[in-house]
């Protein structure tokens, strides 16, 4: 049986012959633009034969295409039949579009669409001996006057002046040319032949230490084609941050440097397979991650920042080609780096910042992004402070006896009937349960307080006369789930250690939050806005957390989930060139305060090591729902 | 016997045990700045031992050294002994910088000294747990307040970010910086450990189809210290631009790309050597050559230039890193290529008129470029034309019987005693002749009209009595040297035939520049100055010139003779950036006649196919003179 190969994703079916292309392409997984439902009226299923064997009515073809197109292969995907293996390339206009739109960041629709990159279709005069203007002068006059950059400031590389004069000859004098705002100018990026405008594609990424996430996006009408994720493949050599920094540093940086480009690039392709694009079409690249994360995707040192006086080589944004770094994108693409303001705050939080749009107001925000460390963000368009610090892994699940990450079988949220005290919950992909996430431990805690199972310390009230309270192995202990509905054949329990654990964790962070509204003179009631970053913060019982003490108390509806702040900041630069201008000006506004040389701050951390804190006064509301708790019990 | 080497310029002196420093740096050809003659009394004579073994009294050196210094390995050249081999260091400031300077360009000395490339020595306070700067910040905030670049728009490449951190430790925070001016900005070129701020040089190539020259020059203070020349290895590919571009086109453009950066390399290490310059200090290279040389240089195809329409891929000033080409200077060192007009007139012909800064005057110029081929330049700040054309071989000494280029042996100057003939000559290098070049053509045929041997259509007159004229094999022939006067054992003799194609090459200049003269509605008597250019213009007896009909008739002293302007040009650019700034100005307001379809260049021509020239009112003062030659002779 012949097969059709679809163009530019390469896209394949095997089909019997006398099969409509149109029938192919659904088999390959492309659905495409059928106005008239395959009846050869609408015109819509163009699509070009690159080379093989169709059979189709030339007739049909004369009605709705240019003789150029005619010339090219142009035929209607409804009407043209498989005789033999065949290449069709597929317009995108031709494919529905709606169907490839995949999850969208939250708030991008507000974002305007002026991306850094543009492309130009020119037809251009071909040259006479009236007429004598080089190649490249002719280029740039064809597009002078089109919308974008001026072309007297558009600089061509010799790599591009190397194939300039055969591609323009080729072509027939119809070319794209592909143009990016780099530093000080314009670059002509790349020259295609015919006109190519329709595919133009960059990926907003987020090198994080464990996962990589990657958002393809069209930038001629910036909807998302595909995402996908994976694992960084820097974990082989070390799983933490500053395993990876000594293992850099036994001479293997260029080997974490391959490894991120490694883990970029294989999400890059699963995204582009799953939307039939062709990496060489993606044009630009934005990149939030750690400052370590992003030192190692650059090959750049970062052995200074794990000793005193823990100094980055850089901070501020920066660009590169992709082929520079090996990222499977087009070889001139421009890969941008987020900037950090120091080796803790680093590119995925300005990244946070600009997903929360707190630059931008007025309005006093505090921005918490919550993973093994913290980082937190306190200010507004005039001014910014931040810190960051170890969170203990408790809240990941660590440190605690049937803690997991959010992974399928874990407890993400529960309720504690005030009575008898039987837990409801749901679970990951709602299988039976083998232990408890980071939310679910936040929920239990708050739950457990308000039915006065623990007391402001965390203690286990073990007078109370119900199984699920009970002395285990080494400490007081609550049943979450009996045996029998767990999926691991144990007790699903959580321990006065586990308690104390989880306390200091969440001490940790109140802590450095109290730190820096001293530090700007503001008490929680000045605090406009918290967000949460981090995918921790996206399934995170508010009211629960402010129960906890883990956030300072402020009116519910002041509390926002950002999701991956890191990858929607990346999003943002990727389609905004005006946002990602602003960045570097936002990452020198921070000012960043050292938690461990900050005196007050053990004293915020002593005085947040309680439910929800020792000042009562700082949690009315709090305050009030324990009173009637007590008052309930009697 | 010990070998004393020298660095940076790695020369070296085989000496024997107990030489001093200072005699064993005379020996390796090095003079040093010894002001109280080697007494050890000035310290002028400071050199670093880096390895082996010398005797010395420390007590001098604390006369004259600070400790840091002297741990660096400081000493007096006048005092220390070689005792075993030794590599000893010697800083620019110790060499007699009088005795480097070579052969200078005419008016440099007009030419400020403002450069694209700058040295920063910085001494930084190291990083602290308060002052937590990143490297590349700290480095730059150690540069603001200096003169040059503002440091926040100083950009820097992956490259150097990669060994920064390294390097500022390894100095002790104490490093020279090196940054370029590059289109939309600056780049932070690389940065040393110490004071390198000595040794910041540049290089002007003029990168000719036959020949390449180098000039190296300190860029701190705009001296030559070196100069180099050889011949363009492209001449194995074929030795005109015709046969290298058919070259090319076979698939042999990167050999040629290649042959042309190790040219210049071959340049510029001879004078790198000669002047004991590290060429990896070298960090702006400003390149002059005709447009297929540049295209070749850069590796872009010059294919499309030499068929109708005759198309080059770019015109403009193209910059490109030393590394990306092959070009032997710091990998990063910025190569600048001149622009162009068209393919005929090439960056060789900008830099000819940036040597004669008639772009910058009101005054109307004529600049005539003289070789295989020739063009003409006519214009002022407000508006240029050009035109080019082959001026035929017999001008470089081809088509002539007794021709040749201007070697050894050519007979270079001629004078006729205007009573007995006899010839008396000058031939390059003082030999015995071998034939005759150029300027020995045109002397010589312009002494023949005086001497009314030939007429006004160059026809020998055989009625006169004299044994040196004569009918030869084929063409009536003039005696210019007897067998026993040569070298080749034959008499050297210009013929009729000889005369003619003289005529033809000089009537095509002659009709070029009245075709010029013509577009612009001027004449002769508008033209303020005439530079003739290439190394023939060099020899050139201007009087001869203007006697034959080569150039239009003006008054001597507006005539100039550039020489080299290529190698000219190219050194103004290098060492004044707002020069190099203006070229792309100067190119494109230089409007190009093509004398192929100019219908009035024939007519200007042919009536220039006489001696001088067939209207004698264009040529007054040689119609004064052939009056009273004829007159004399009755």
């Amino acid at each position: 049986m012949p097969t059709a190969t679809f163009l530019p994703g390469y896209r394949k079916a095997v089909v019997p012959s006398g099969t409509t292309i149109l029938d192919a392409a659904r088999a390959a997984g492309l659905p495409m633009n059928v106005v008239c439902g395959g009846q050869g009226k609408c015109g819509k299923c163009l699509v070009f034969i690159k080379d093989g064997t169709v059979s189709f009515d030339t007739e049909d073809c004369r009605r709705f295409f240019s003789n150029n197109e005619i010339a090219s292969g142009a035929c209607l995907a409804c009407r043209a039949t498989i005789v033999g293996d065949v290449r069709v390339e597929v317009p995108a206009e031709s494919l529905i579009q709606e169907q490839k739109i995949l999850v969208e960041i939250p708030g991008m629709k507000e974002v305007p669409l002026k991306p850094a990159v543009w492309k130009y279709e020119v037809h251009l005069t071909p040259p006479s001996l009236d007429d004598t203007t080089p190649d490249l002068a002719r280029l740039l006059e064809g597009i002078e006057g089109q919308e974008g950059p001026p072309p007297n400031r558009i600089y061509a590389p010799l790599e591009v002046l190397r194939y300039l004069p055969q591609v323009l000859r080729r072509s027939g004098w119809h070319v794209t040319g592909t143009v990016a705002l780099v530093p000080g100018g314009y670059r002509l990026l790349n020259v295609d032949e015919g006109d190519t405008t329709g595919r133009l594609y960059g990926a907003a990424v987020d090198l994080g230490t464990t996962t990589v996430v990657a958002y393809i996006r069209s930038l001629t009408d910036g909807r998302v084609l595909a995402t996908a994720s994976n694992y960084n493949r820097q974990i082989s050599c070390g799983e933490d941050i500053l395993s990876r920094v000594n293992f850099a540093r036994k001479s293997g940086l260029s080997r974490l440097q391959q490894l991120a480009a490694e883990s970029i690039n294989e999400s890059l392709k699963s995204a582009s397979d799953a939307g039939g694009i062709d990496l060489e079409e993606i044009f630009e690249v934005v990149i939030a991650g750690n400052t370590v994360m992003t030192h190692l995707l650059l090959g750049i040192d970062p052995s200074y920042m794990i000793a005193e006086p823990y100094i980055p080589v850089v901070r501020r944004m920066l660009s590169t080609a992709a082929g520079r770094i090996g990222i499977a994108a087009h070889r001139n693409a421009g890969v941008y780096t987020f900037p950090a303001v120091s080796n803790f705050i680093g590119g995925d939080i300005i990244a946070d910042i600009l997903a929360s749009g707190m630059a931008d107001r007025d309005e006093v925000s505090l921005m918490v992004d919550i993973g093994t460390n913290f980082e937190a963000v306190l200010g507004n368009r005039d001014w910014m402070l931040s810190c960051a610090g170890a969170a203990g892994p408790a809240l990941e699940g660590g440190e605690v006896l049937f803690g997991m990450r959010a992974n399928p079988g874990a407890i993400e949220r529960v309720r504690v009937d005030a009575g008898t005290l039987t837990p409801s919950y749901s679970t990951i992909n709602g299988i039976r349960p083998r232990g408890i996430c980071g939310s679910g431990l936040i929920d239990l805690i708050a739950e457990l307080i308000r039915a006065c199972v623990i007391d402001r310390t965390g203690q286990i009230n073990l007078e109370i006369d119900n199984p699920r309270i009970r002395r285990g192995p080494y400490h007081p202990e609550f049943v979450v789930a009996w045996k029998k509905e767990t999926s691991i054949g144990k007790d699903i329990v959580i321990t006065e250690n586990d308690i104390r654990n989880l306390i200091m964790s969440k001490a940790a962070i109140h802590g450095a939050c109290m730190t820096l509204l001293d530090a700007a003179g503001l008490t929680p009631r000045d605090i406009g806005r918290i967000y949460f970053s981090g995918a921790f913060g996206n399934y995170l019982n508010k009211e629960n957390a402010i129960t906890i003490g883990l956030i300072p108390e402020v009116p519910l509806e002041r509390v926002e989930n950002i999701g991956n702040g890191a990858i929607a900041g990346a999003n943002i630069a990727l389609v905004n060139r005006e946002r990602r201008k602003a960045l570097d000006g936002i990452a020198l506004r921070i000012t960043y305060i050292e938690l461990n040389t900050e005196p007050s701050f053990m004293d915020r951390y002593t005085s947040s090591c309680f439910l929800p804190h020792t000042d009562l006064a700082l949690f009315p509301h709090v305050q009030q729902m324990l009173e009637a708790c007590r008052a309930r019990q009697g």
